[in-house]
């Protein structure tokens, strides 16, 4: 069996950010922490860790720390009906999408973490990569919106984020006041959150629009409401995320009758034990999206 | 000189996403696009695109695409004096950090890139790999607390953010009812931007703090906010982020006499032209970190 000794002193180095604080955490002197690590290093054959520019775990370290993450987590179930090994606290690496982070997520689980004691490792990305890493075993689950399973893993629905093509009552005069149209569609800078972002290209399709438009880039779901909220461009925003600012007129949609629907799924392993299952149960039961959600 | 109708290709095949789309952007067929990246590819004797997963630049290209940014920049000031030249939109990529683009910048840049018909590439990035990124030409300006310029780079500062340790009532009451200890900071859960966070461990060590202390990982500026709010933990949010919460009582400082202030720098190439002198200015002028800002 592995030597969990090793995987500890890496995933506390880690999450300490540093060798001398791991130590202090585990009790351990520095030169003992950094022995484990070299220990690790040679048998792996290669570095688990990278030091510059900043302290992180290479692939092969992150496959590491994810599977003892799971130990732990499977350790916590065994703790429950074993209390005199209890730790204090368990640790879960989750890979989700930007807009659920932004929005709907923390209400959802926030109860649950609280409860369980459970610390998230949270981690945004792009659906393919998501499930990429998901994949590498890097991390435990993923949020997105792809229904297919990854081989191993579970799936299962959500719920659904409504998109709208919001700008300010401005913008859209200036731009939309005379409707949709090719060339409104062509001049009209749009907000889009990555060049791989889909959701400005199927909003471009249903208009029946296939050419080019002039946008700017912002990989940031609070500092693309920001843009839109400043006049900068329209772009495709969770109705939830901007509720307040339609509300209040503040923001209006360039079409209200273009909405895009956007699925989520939760995919998570198998053998992750009772808490990721009571987390899947927490996140189905959420009314947050589709139905009316609290906003915050 | 470089060929830049080779140049102009690779540029609009990342704006466009796509090899088709950006032959109907320039007039030209999917053949000759492919054929002119080719022919860069082979001067350059590497790859300036990766198709898979996703269509994007290697870094060779996106040096490329850096420098012809820049001198479509310099082409605007020159027609600015000779209009007949015009073209519709100039292009600028910069590296920001996280928590300016999600609160103040847009506000700060929007009625300048309106005037100007400017688009922004914006890039978020800690501050080492924003400098690097600056340092390799793959962005023409960056804003972040480093006052030390990169070689060649102006760099003036733009303003003070104000971070404090926010949670709920509840949370604060639970965990730091009795006042700030060695053991509540030990016990209470923290959210953390990333691993190389510098802001929660400045914070716990200028309360005299140094130990090990559990924290979810969020890097997400509005979902950090968002997790403060599920009373998952506490953290460092920007005053000016969380202001409607702190006037509505729904999140506290857990220590009011505890904030940090961050000075924010703006990076820029001097050959910028004057697009970027005049951005440079409309950032100088802007009173919407330290002073009373609008939120949004």
């Amino acid at each position: 069996m592995i030597d969990y000794k090793l995987l500890e002193a890496l995933a506390t180095v880690i999450e300490c950010g540093g060798f001398e604080r791991a130590g202090l955490a585990l009790g351990l002197s520095q030169s003992a922490i950094s022995q484990r690590i070299r220990t690790l290093e040679i048998r792996l054959g290669q570095p688990v860790l990278v030091r510059s520019p900043a302290l992180k775990a290479t692939p092969a370290g992150q496959r590491l720390l994810n599977h003892v993450q799971q130990v732990q987590l499977l350790e916590r179930d065994l703790t429950k009906s074993i209390p005199a090994l209890s730790e204090p606290t368990a640790r879960l690496r989750i890979a989700l999408n930007a807009d659920s982070l932004a929005t709907w997520w923390a209400a959802a689980v926030g109860n649950f973490c609280a409860e369980e004691t459970l610390l998230l490792d949270l981690v945004v990305e792009d659906q393919d990569i998501g499930l990429r890493r998901m994949r590498e075993g890097d991390v435990a689950a993923c949020l997105c919106s792809s229904p297919q399973p990854v081989a191993g893993a579970r799936c299962v629905p959500i719920g659904t984020m409504t998109y709208m093509p919001l700008a300010t009552p401005d913008y859209a005069q200036r731009y939309f006041g005379k409707g949709l149209s090719e060339t409104s569609l062509q001049n009209a800078p749009a907000i889009v959150f990555g060049p791989n972002d889909q959701l400005q290209h199927r909003f471009l399709a249903q208009c029946g629009y296939h050419g080019t438009f002039p946008h700017h880039l912002c990989p940031s779901s609070e500092g693309f409401v920001k843009l839109a909220l400043a006049g900068m461009g329209y772009g495709m925003i969770p109705e939830v995320q901007a509720r307040p600012e339609i509300e209040s007129g503040r923001l209006v949609s360039i079409a209200p009758e273009q909405t895009l629907e956007v699925p989520l799924y939760w995919h998570f392993w198998r053998h992750g034990g009772g808490v990721i299952d009571r987390l899947t149960n927490a996140l189905r039961s959420t009314s947050l999206i589709r139905s009316a959600p609290e906003g915050d």
